[in-house]
């Protein structure tokens, strides 16, 4: 059994981007040498989520029209006075809706390995969904096999 | 280590349905010889999820109930006219809503393997979750120990 | 390769709850010896959900509201009608919302392992979601590298 790790770097753009990753991950199983096993995708960040999904951009203008019914950027969240106090202004980062938008997605997606190639069908991708943007941001890669 | 990988088939037979796969599950499990270890449960399809919980026909029902307020198939989803384009037609498929709840459960689930059995107590059931049925649908079964 | 498992027992105090398991999860990652892998935190449960986020008081609080209108306490759910036929009384446990949410949030989450701890952020902690407290309850701890 071999274990392999690498970080990837990316930077988001925008307030909530649906950064595709699929060809990053994909080097990093080359890179890895393993042919046969799984990857699993985990990002570090609390206001960041990973899905599969189809890179369609109006669909996830859908999605993002879906998760703002789910968690309201214009709503009242407990949280961002937390924000405020902790640095003891008012500029805090008001990012109570993206830590709920990140919980309920996920910090992590796990894809199985053949051929070293991602078993995803052609419609797939992998996005790390920023909530909390724009922003240097990170996800581990971690293959085994 | 080992690793086996196997594809598992099955049908759906309406737009939205919970398909119990537990049973094909195990007998992958089983067919791969592992006794302790793991099992990804993978779906390829992008209007479909998995999901591990209580098979018990109201509460899948209820489920379904909840998910339509979330993602309902009767607003517009802009993806929708995508479809539309890309068939250059107008009866591509109008799944916009089934996109956005497959992202909401995502397309793998983890089970640890102890004696050969996967660790689930007695109320859990594997589905894959159908959103935009009915099809031939599939899954890569993952196991490894 | 090597597999480590153990069950970690904990008691949830009020119908919904997150328990910080973050700190018992690592302990079992020590017992295990193992340096390099991964971890898989499974619940046992349809009424309890696992999620990585950050262990914020007041944002708990914001998830919970968030959570209520996905899955609204005070709704009819068919499945509450089981539970009354199942107990053939009027006192059975009025869950469907618990575990609509619990699907909602998953069963599982993995995170790698580096250097003999998980790879999670300062803000990221690992939670079991109870929501059909208060009971004993436990998750399995699976550890493989």
């Amino acid at each position: 059994m071999k274990i392999y790790k690498e970080k990837i770097t990316f930077k988001s753009t925008a307030q909530i981007e649906f950064i595709d990753i699929t060809n990053e991950v994909a080097q990093v199983i080359e890179n890895s040498g393993i042919r046969e096993g799984g990857v699993c995708i985990f990002v570090q960040h609390t206001t960041m989520g990973v899905i599969i999904n189809h890179n369609e951009p109006m669909l996830l203008q859908d999605f993002m029209r879906v998760l703002y019914h789910f968690a309201p950027v214009d709503e009242r969240y407990s949280h961002d006075l937390f924000e405020m106090k902790k640095n003891n202004k008012t500029d805090g980062r008001s990012n109570g809706h993206s830590h709920c938008k990140a919980m309920l997605l996920g910090a992590s997606v796990t894809v199985p390995i053949e051929n070293g190639k991602m078993m995803l069908s052609e419609l797939q991708s992998i996005f790390a969904v920023e909530f909390d943007g724009s922003r240097n941001r990170d996800a581990i890669i971690h293959v085994n096999g």
